[in-house]
């Protein structure tokens, strides 16, 4: 149940610095900050991983519930870190490239930390296809735009194409916690994941839009049929990041428009 | 001199909200607030972005200058905005595309506010190659990590390349004006932008990696024998965007280590 890093170069660093968490195995004792983390959420927005904190908080009746959570990134201005028992709750930004590199240095954090048995879940907002607004999607696979459940990685000037798998039984048990919380409705499909969130998802309201509103609803019927039911910009990185080091990950979209 | 916008259905709409930047047409009035602005300077950090407001504020004489300045996108935590006369400085986080997503929100803006002859630079940091630490790196033209003059920007299902051309002779009037500042050698070449910060950019302290040091040093050279002098993640998606949109820009990244 550990953190898996594949990279042999790490054993022979003397110090590993986590540049954009602003935390390094020197500086820092991981395994005392974070070795009893079994949960990590993770959403685009600094405010939003805050609330949540302080909500995982009031839900775990955890001493200090109602006052402020201390930002554990506080040096870096990248992205924001809360701790709530055994939940971690982190930003990540806007699109693949800034969830990477927090993935990147999450994961040498908690291998440094020598969790075990850790649960990653993204908890995000998407653009819903076809569903009521208000409706959270479960993702069971993570698509690209041309609706492929792959994740196309450059390794210098090389493309690895590596597997969009999330956890299924993790997704059919946050399904079966959703029956208690009548309030949104829940579904598990396919996720679209895209570079750009205007050209890319067939906005038309973006400073460029050269596609009729015909093609568009050609372009999202034709995912629709193909089992997608909602689109966002980090799942397929996401997937495939935590997927190759051992992290049972998932991903909840609120749809909310 | 005006700033274009591409885009066939933005005249149809009766209301355009800029959903990142936490502005709209129908909520503020832009041309008052931005139609005299002349320059913009984008960043990945928030911070940073605010202390150069601030030292605009200072070098420029304005009233004021000293005290704190105002975000003007204080209603959303995806992007921070400030003005120093006519100047705005706004941060864009990492990677294609969260600067993508605010690109298309600032061009539009700036086309809603009326604002002629606007000038755009990014002012970010990049990793250098074969270059002094704390070099300037001006860019002449941004390339992918297949050293290609191109962004490859996917439409719907289709990938569209866009040329990655900046203003030749704005990166010279920048060049000139360096010549001034004798701490910080300056130069103009090519960037390179890659969507990934540890494997993408052959980094060996990734939680990933498979290649080795070896492989890693070729493909370095490679891009510096192309005459590539610094790596970066937005320059590629920066440099095409402006160009189709009439901005004149320009890139200019600071080699820290």
């Amino acid at each position: 149940g550990l953190v898996l890093v594949k990279n042999p170069h790490l054993d022979l660093m003397e110090e590993d610095v986590l540049y954009h968490l602003d935390l390094g195995t020197k500086t820092h004792n991981l395994p005392a900050m974070f070795g009893d983390i079994k949960f990590v959420c993770v959403g685009g927005s600094p405010t939003r991983m805050r609330a949540f904190a302080q909500f995982m908080q009031r839900e775990l009746g955890l001493p200090g519930a109602g006052e402020d959570v201390a930002d554990i990134c506080v040096g870096s201005d990248r992205y924001a870190m809360y701790r709530a028992g055994p939940v971690l709750s982190i930003s990540h930004g806007m699109g693949i490239p800034s969830i990477s590199i927090m993935l990147h240095e999450l994961i040498k954090l908690l291998h440094h930390a020598k969790c075990q048995d850790v649960t990653i879940i993204r908890i995000g907002t998407s653009g819903g296809l076809g569903i009521e607004a208000g409706s959270v999607v479960i993702t069971d696979m993570a698509v690209d735009s041309s609706l492929q459940p792959r994740f196309e990685q450059v390794v210098l000037d090389d493309v690895v194409v590596r597997s969009t798998k999330l956890d299924k039984d993790l997704a059919e048990e946050l399904l079966a916690c959703s029956r208690d919380i009548p309030d949104f409705p829940t579904l598990i499909g396919h996720t679209m994941c895209t570079y750009d969130f205007y050209e890319g998802q067939g906005r038309l309201d973006g400073a460029l839009c050269s596609f009729s509103s015909e093609k568009k609803l050609e372009y999202l019927r034709r995912a629709y049929d193909a089992g997608v039911r909602n689109i966002e910009m980090e799942s397929t990185a996401f997937a495939a990041l935590c997927g190759l080091c051992g992290l049972r990950g998932e991903c909840c979209h609120f749809h909310l428009l």
